[in-house]
């Protein structure tokens, strides 16, 4: 709330517009849609006071002139620098800026809060998907455990087509055939994006700053067909899962390929779709999916954090947290060896998880001539000791080419 | 907000608890596990002034004492009776009375309205699964076009016991036997729980009064076993759907038991679940899922609403809209037939639907001795047509046992 423009009921709501790129003019299209209809609820119409772009429009005209700044610029600056001064100014902000929210969010959020406004950015994290705001809501009735998220609709597209027989290279042509990729995909098969967006949900959810160079993540560029096809015979889907969760005093924040049994909800998310989860003691758990952002569902988010400020329903950030950010958890593993079909072979590779603490729960053997592929999945493993036991089965004269180790999530819901 | 007892920041929040059931107790002492952190987030902290029970507290001293009312006495009276006094005495409220929301909702809505007074009742719908937040902040962002719900656990988890080989009546014993079904089952499997809901969830997405009498519904107490065999080599699974949806310049609201798609987001829903699909052209679709309520979910979701009352999110009713409701809808069809097997059946079959505008889109036909089954998916029709059509099958000598129809939702998302 601006205290150089106050807000009276029944006057138009004035909102200020930085970037017209494909969400921003969505967002212009879109809002003066459903301009009436936000009236009809919230007593004050909603206006675009000044559009701000490469080409036209000064930066301080429409910070004058608006209570509420929309920063649809995208990248680090000068979108943080516009945030900031428009928070400084008392302006409320809305932005979808997942990049500057895991690179600055502290500093974004620590000025809000100085300044008593409010900064919304339900399209930063996925999309439609209100998890933004259902973290936010719940954070004080129930206290959050863990949130699963297949937060990159590329990723899982490209995933879902593996899963259907496509090599990666395949799937990852259709999904820029398509439009789902860009052409260079990245930000998005790195697990970069993911993490970013987990970063943001980790303050969420924890109230602890998280910066994306805190967040261990892997992406999906060098993962197997055939591990795909293993898995399944153990019942397991492979997703890219990012995870936020409270260990003991600690939080973890991470992005991997994961597998998952059929029983959870994430498991039926197919094609370029997001999903979260949020478990808790209290409310078990709750997930939430919808379709990855385009343009106009990035918009709608966008627009609908524009109404939660025009109703009031949001407040200026809370002060952080302290917990420590955990660097090694536990977690279940999958575990793939290719071994020769010699005697000693499941003895000796039993014996080295054993010393390691690695505990098998299911095993798949299959002979191919001389050669034989070994799947496990381990029970919950600290991920230092799976690595060391990763290690020590690379140095068999029979095993044929380097182990692989991919997590698994075991909760199943349903 | 109450215009006797204004809030003042930093000041307790002073809530008053009518009703001590399972509900009002998981509520009570989630409340005091939750408010030190509900106080750093809002600046107040919420504390219980007064609990009414039938054998102790006084309404009056209560309302006088409280900011805001907790109504979890259920039933129709005196819960009624006691939120309008309080609405009148400008207090909010909070309640998760979902028979008294869809017999009396239009009345507590427009004597909320009137006197400017905030009324909360996430807890009515679907538990945890946060459907009435996201409706009504969606609302004005984005129009709603269909929200297809499975809101009433108990029939999802015999559903789901049926999908695996059970009876309807081991299915119901079964979840008896776990506390999933109350000792008489008929308000959840005549479909009357769900359509409650659902008479709250169209109120909620289109802003038009609807009385639960004015739902049509169906239970699921006369489904057949093979139902869902024949179903599921069609690629269907069985599911209790409720719909609310805009067509053309009415709306719609059913529930039915109604046929899935494997790709439908609440086919894979299995289990004592309640999940949400929310269409507009803007979003596409959201889904939301979760546990069917249990005592302390539920305190989860009315605690949540309580919080949002309590950081301003939350505006008083808006004045309703008129839409004639439809009584005759199009839908998809499944069409189970056990007839003689003899020459000029199909035909005479397909010649009966056809003039009665039914198309056809699959069909399986099986022989079993003298008598054959044939299971159909139709296009599209009117459900009138389709009654007709029924009526004037079963007057076909060679139809050996009633017609059976089951809608079918023939969307695919993902």
């Amino acid at each position: 709330m601006s205290a150089e423009a106050p807000q009276e009921e029944g006057a138009p709501f004035r909102v200020g517009l930085l970037g017209h790129g494909t969400v921003g003019a969505a967002f212009e299209e879109l809002l003066a849609q459903r301009a009436d209809e936000i009236a009809r609820f919230n007593g004050r119409r909603p206006v675009i006071v000044g559009v701000l772009t490469r080409s036209r429009g000064s930066f301080e005209e429409i910070l004058a002139e608006s209570e509420l700044l929309v920063e649809l610029v995208g990248g680090l600056e000068p979108a943080r620098e516009y945030l900031l001064r428009a928070i400084r100014a008392g302006r409320d902000v809305v932005t979808a800026n997942k990049q500057l929210l895991s690179h600055h969010g502290e500093e974004l959020f620590e000025t809000a809060r100085e300044h008593g406004v409010r900064l919304r950015f339900e399209a930063a994290v996925a999309g439609v998907v209100p998890v933004v705001r259902v973290l936010e809501e719940s954070l004080s009735a129930t206290p959050i455990e863990r949130v699963h998220g297949i937060v990159n609709g590329t990723t899982n597209f490209i995933l879902s087509e593996m899963a259907s027989g496509s090599t990666y290279e395949q799937a990852l042509a259709e999904a820029q055939r398509i439009g789902y990729a860009e052409a260079d995909p990245s930000d998005d098969v790195s697990g970069r994006d993911a993490a970013a967006k987990m970063a943001i949900v980790a303050r969420l959810a924890f109230g602890v700053p998280v910066h994306i160079d805190q967040v261990r993540y892997e992406g999906i560029e060098h993962l197997e067909l055939d591990d795909l096809e293993y898995a399944r015979e153990l019942g397991l889907g492979l997703k890219l899962v990012g995870t936020a969760e409270r260990r003991g005093d600690g939080i973890s924040v991470r992005v991997y390929p994961t597998f998952l049994y059929g029983g959870h909800p994430l498991a039926s998310i197919s094609g370029p779709f997001n999903a979260v989860t949020v478990e808790s003691g209290t409310i078990t758990e709750i997930t939430m999916s919808g379709p990855g952002a385009g343009g106009r569902q990035t918009a709608s988010a966008v627009l609908g954090d524009v109404v939660s400020v025009m109703t009031g329903g949001a407040r200026p950030p809370a002060a952080p947290l302290a917990m420590p950010l955990l660097e090694d958890v536990e977690s279940a593993f999958y575990i793939h060896l290719d071994v020769a079909d010699e005697p000693g072979v499941l003895a000796g590779v039993t014996r080295v998880l054993g010393e390691h603490d690695v505990s098998i729960k299911s095993v798949v053997q299959r002979g191919m001539d001389e050669r034989a592929r070994l799947v496990m999945v381990t029970h919950q493993v600290l991920e230092s000791r799976l690595a060391a036991a990763m290690k020590k089965l690379a140095e068999f004269d029979f095993v044929r080419s380097a182990p692989r180790s991919i997590r698994v999530i075991e909760e199943e819901f349903m």
